[in-house]
């Protein structure tokens, strides 16, 4: 069909189009909700760990007390991170060790809440060895008495974490398991949807959560509040980066129109931070005088903090350097991405939409 | 919004929505029609060559005599490719090669042809160096003298190729270039639209290629000529498998109701080539055998020899594992993949379908 006699309607970007059912994560902008499975977002962070959370994602059901232990990176891994420019993108990295732990791997269809558990609990060692090699560091081996986000840390730092660090970057990694059919999680159902394997749809996922319509910011809000510097003078920053029609990192969300509840649920665990006492204070006030000015300069608009500002907070108070903020947000948001594709793979059908073709006709190549 | 109150159409595999608009591949199946940029694919076998066509996708337009030299393998890919187990599926191999590949390259914002190109001449040489590591053999470097088809064999045998299998890959190649909106395509377009990078987005087309529900299946055909061995074999052959209820493979086609034209141009080029004479006789024996018992035992329903059939032959014929035809597949769709990765960038939009909840409401985490 061609342009001129195609007249069915075109869907930019595929906008409005209803593309998947899912069970698995219901993003209510409108009201300030976000439900894992049911479960608000709020008490998963105030009363579960990651590797219950995941543990949910993957099987549908609540069992209190799963634990998701830290796998060790197996030795090609290591090799191909090694042989990485030590300026690679960690996502780049990250998208190589799943790309070889999927090439050392029997990963037969379909895709399993065990190979998702698998991938889930490798990714963060692999990271936190590219962390360690881009420094000029040794990796460290993963101390598996810890659960994945402190051994994510010990692994980092090479020294047992804070528990209240610990704990605070757990609570992210809740926050950022799981948010619905995104670009990210679509192209990993896509992939799937030809029954592939769950490695390759989680490479694909983490090639277009590196693009910066997707991923988010954190690392943005924080060169914000450096620049900021002293509380006092957010007001005037606030002021003279709106008038220069300049968008400020942190607030406001395409979907949520209300308070984003990720935003509330992460406050409330880096409130409860001794360690990044000073920082955090920083953070609130910038908040508020934001959201102040915000309401006088634009009366009328619901511009409320997202994720991004605690979760910069969090990441930047855990003692994580910006550069890894977007890849561990990676690492958080493995436990949706291999929960939808074990949800694609379980009712199964190739996703492919049609396209309409505005080229030239009839050409003849020279001879 | 809710399973109980989103009322929307749901499409499923977004069957039927046009989900983007392109100008570089026609996929007419009702007249048995492909053109690339307006080319018709038989005149582009028969009078370019892969370099040309691969150009003509990324730029639009024809230029006789562009050429498409081979790059040597960087050092990290060559070390990751070495660290795979031999056993490793050489599609898995591939796409670790592109990541790392990316890993090492400055790919900024938007991809251009020049990107693509790069990656286009990369990844055939590092296909042959995995595919001479899995025998135990060093890799060699590519003979920047030829063109890149030919190259990839020099590199997978260390010798010249006959320049009639050479011809032959060619061919193949171009045939397998582009596609329209096939699954893989789509995910490298969906990557493409977070404004994540080239290498990213075929990463992720790899790993959606890599699903027998996309990739096609001429290592099947080998298998299936090799079981009927000799042509007089073929009739009761085709008999038994359709009474059993099974598929025969490279017959028949989603889109194509009449004749793949890709079969057709295969089979001109194949028919030349006299290093494969004889088993490409038994192939043509076998397609009017399996024609002749498809017509009378299913009458008015069109299946005809689709490209996989005569890509096996050619494949085949040039001295390819089977193990290596999907892989070797992916090589061909470089071109389209890169040209659509840069057309969805040149007029962008985040490619983000909606999605309906079905799961349930309202739960509350035990305490």
């Amino acid at each position: 069909m061609t342009a001129a006699s195609d007249t069915r309607p075109y869907s930019p970007g595929l906008e409005g189009v209803v593309g998947a059912e899912s069970a698995i994560g219901l993003v209510d902008g409108a009201n300030g909700r976000l439900l894992y499975r049911g479960y608000p977002i709020v008490q998963l962070v105030e009363r579960g760990s990651y590797a219950e959370v995941a543990d949910l994602l993957w099987t549908g059901e609540w069992h209190g007390g799963a634990v998701l232990r830290p796998e060790p990176v197996p030795e090609p891994v290591l090799a191909a991170l090694r042989q990485l420019p030590r300026s690679a993108s960690p996502m780049d990295a990250l998208r190589t060790a799943v790309s070889v732990w999927g090439a050392t791997q029997d990963l037969p269809w379909p895709p399993t809440p065990d190979q998702a558990r698998a991938l889930t609990a490798f990714s963060p060692s692999a990271l936190a060895a590219f962390g360690r090699l881009r420094q000029g560091l040794e990796p460290v081996e993963p101390d598996q008495s810890l659960g994945l986000a402190a051994a994510f840390l010990q692994q980092l730092t090479d020294r047992t974490p804070d528990p209240a660090a610990a704990r605070a970057l757990d609570a992210y990694f809740i926050v950022g398991a799981e948010h619905g059919l995104n670009a990210s999680t679509f192209t990993a159902r896509v992939i799937t949807s030809t029954r592939s394997d769950i490695a390759s749809a989680v490479c694909g996922a983490i090639g277009a959560l590196k693009g910066p319509l997707h991923g988010g910011a954190p690392s943005e809000v924080v060169s914000q509040l450096h620049e900021i510097g002293d509380p006092a003078n957010a007001e005037q920053w606030v002021r003279d980066t709106v008038g220069r029609g300049e968008r400020i990192m942190g607030f406001g969300h395409r979907v949520y129109r209300a308070y984003d509840p990720r935003a509330a649920a992460l406050r409330t665990v880096a409130e409860g931070m001794a360690s990044i006492a000073d920082w955090l204070s920083v953070a609130v006030e910038v908040e508020d005088t934001v959201l102040r000015v915000l309401e006088e300069l634009k009366p009328g608009r619901v511009i409320k903090t997202n994720v991004e500002y605690y979760a910069a907070a969090v990441l930047q108070g855990v003692g994580l350097p910006p550069e890894l903020f977007p890849a561990t947000f990676a690492l958080a948001r493995h436990a949706g991405w291999t929960a939808h594709v074990v949800e694609q793979a379980s009712a199964n059908k190739l996703i492919r939409p049609d396209m309409r073709y505005t080229g030239p006709l009839d050409r003849d190549v020279p001879t």
